[in-house]
């Protein structure tokens, strides 16, 4: 198992991952602070640092790699932010990283610079308050962002950054550097207004190394330690791994809804028999069928969920049913999403 | 004997650096090209890499590291590329690099932008023509420079950055990514107003590694290898070494005419006898007195130097005498330097 900001392989072992990492499971109680949500009920946010000294003056901060088209692995995360957002009435700093993309990706700058944009359109979809949430992009804001970002970088030694994202030395030198500019916008806001609010961030787990440095180095600069809240990756569609662009069968925010049907329909892996006659005298087994791993991250009715779960099993519900109904669910959500996109101003959401 | 940008030690050998940096030696002919100064009658500005390519369609770019007062080891280069503006009229992009001070020394962000201020009044008292001369400060101009900056970073591994410049696995991650800042301007020019400008960089040798790194990177970013012109350093006073404000005994432009006397009495390294009478009789050695070789850089009459020189090897002017003329000499120079100094409106000078 490895699990960077720049390669997930190999089984994914949540607990071990905590030990790893040094974050700590949330307890019931945490997750009642936060509020009802079915990410938090069941365990898809599974994890955080110092969530326990959350007060109401804290704003949030994620972020987003533009390289490519926005899969539902990302969208998890900007819905439950935004639902933050909702909850608590508090300003979201959404950070575009077309840098660290450039320097990572064997992509032009002008590519990236053209998914920056298109990415943009997606997060402002999510429906974040347009009012409170302001996006940094990290080369349009670097007058605000380098310098804060070198005070960071003093504090890191190649050493540390190296082993921290298992970096080599045919690394590039852009490479290195990133990692600060992930860290400024902890504390970026607070310089802008003076403030001393918290900083929570919401982001999946292969981003923690980033946040694990920047933990170490903001206190040093005279900054909070930043609160931080982890979620599982939403599983590849055949079964295994993170999903991820690079696999290919990813499902896009953009995607219409006949190749979400085809997508579903050809990569997910089911948990049914092999002949109706067997399924429905034995059941299928939801805790393998992707189709129904994906309902637990996009149903957020418990009811209709057991309800599904009950019939898989039972050998009630064929595969080809499940699979229809994550079909319905994500292209529900996907039209929604859409028709938001279409609306958007992006200036609106420019810090 | 180590020169590269972040130290210097040992007896400084030219000819020894030609060969290793791989620069060419100034001709005649290339000399008369640029026209007549006394630093390349001299042979200070001694070496070069493409100078014969040279057009009339060109830009200067040189810069400073802000951290402390601007000594006269820093003013050469400078009055040279004043003197070069003059000649042909050409734009002169000035960088301060306080990034790089902040990065690389045991000092304050506050700190190094007050002397970012200080020392651009300086750089702009040397008599740049202010509507030909763009200060770009590379955390003010971050909006400009981040973006080139990482298209170079990304061709730069860590290895070539490591060895370029001797730096270890506890060195921080911005010094390693500085490199790329500096490169910038040798094109950013033609980015900003999309012309097909040469660079020409006037520099102390020491700043040569950055250089060989930028030539080699920048032309796959489609840009024009700079050309470049590079001078000896002034020696320190005591004669050893290259002058610099951490050996203590530095002459800044911002000192007084007595600060000036004292030192030059104190530190100069003498090529006089031990008796006046044995001076008289054998005459002074100029090859190794600082006095004198700091008249090479800062007395531009032949004449007048000739005549020193025959004077101080016959015996006839004394050890005192001579770093009497040195001081008028500096001190006369300070003084109109001063004067201008107070009169700089710096916004006329911004990129």
């Amino acid at each position: 198992m490895k699990v960077t900001p720049y390669e997930v392989k190999g089984k994914i072992d949540y607990e071990k991952l905590i030990t790893k990492f040094g974050v700590k499971r949330l307890t019931p109680k945490l997750k009642r602070k936060l509020g009802d949500h079915h990410l938090l009920r069941r365990n898809i946010f599974f994890a955080h640092r110092d969530l326990e000294k959350l007060t109401d003056n804290f704003f949030l901060y994620t972020g987003c790699g533009p390289s490519g088209n926005i899969h539902l692995g990302h969208y998890i995360v900007w819905e439950f932010t935004k639902w933050l957002q909702d909850q608590f009435g508090c300003d979201v700093y959404f950070q575009f990283t077309d840098d660290e993309k450039f320097l990572y990706k064997n992509m032009s700058y002008d590519d990236i610079q053209n998914w920056t944009k298109e990415n943009m359109l997606d997060v402002a979809a999510v429906g974040f308050n347009p009012k409170k949430t302001f996006f940094i992009v990290n080369t349009k804001h670097a007058n605000l962002m380098y310098p804060e970002a070198i005070k960071v970088a003093k504090k890191l030694t190649l050493s540390t950054v190296k082993s921290a994202f298992g970096f080599t030395n045919e690394t590039n030198i852009g490479s290195y550097f990133y990692t600060a500019m992930q860290t400024v916008p902890t504390f970026l806001p607070n310089i802008l207004d003076g403030g001393k609010r918290q900083c929570l961030i919401p982001y999946a787990i292969d981003q923690d190394p980033h946040f694990r440095l920047t933990r170490d180095i903001v206190p040093k600069l005279g900054h909070q330690k930043p609160l931080s809240i982890q979620c599982k990756f939403l599983p590849a569609l055949q079964g295994d791994g993170k999903l991820s662009s690079s696999v290919g069968n990813a499902i896009y925010l953009t995607d219409s809804p006949s190749q979400v049907k085809k997508k579903i329909n050809k990569y997910a892996f089911s948990g049914g028999r092999d002949t109706v006659k067997e399924h429905r005298e034995k059941g299928g087994n939801p805790d393998i069928d992707t189709s129904f791993q994906w309902l637990r991250y996009f149903e957020a009715s418990d009811k209709v969920l057991d309800d599904i779960e009950l019939k898989y099993k039972s050998g009630e519900m064929l595969s080809g049913e499940l699979k229809l109904i994550l079909v319905n669910k994500i292209n529900s959500i996907l039209a929604e999403h859409q028709k938001r996109r279409e609306k958007v101003v992006l200036n609106q959401f420019m810090l």
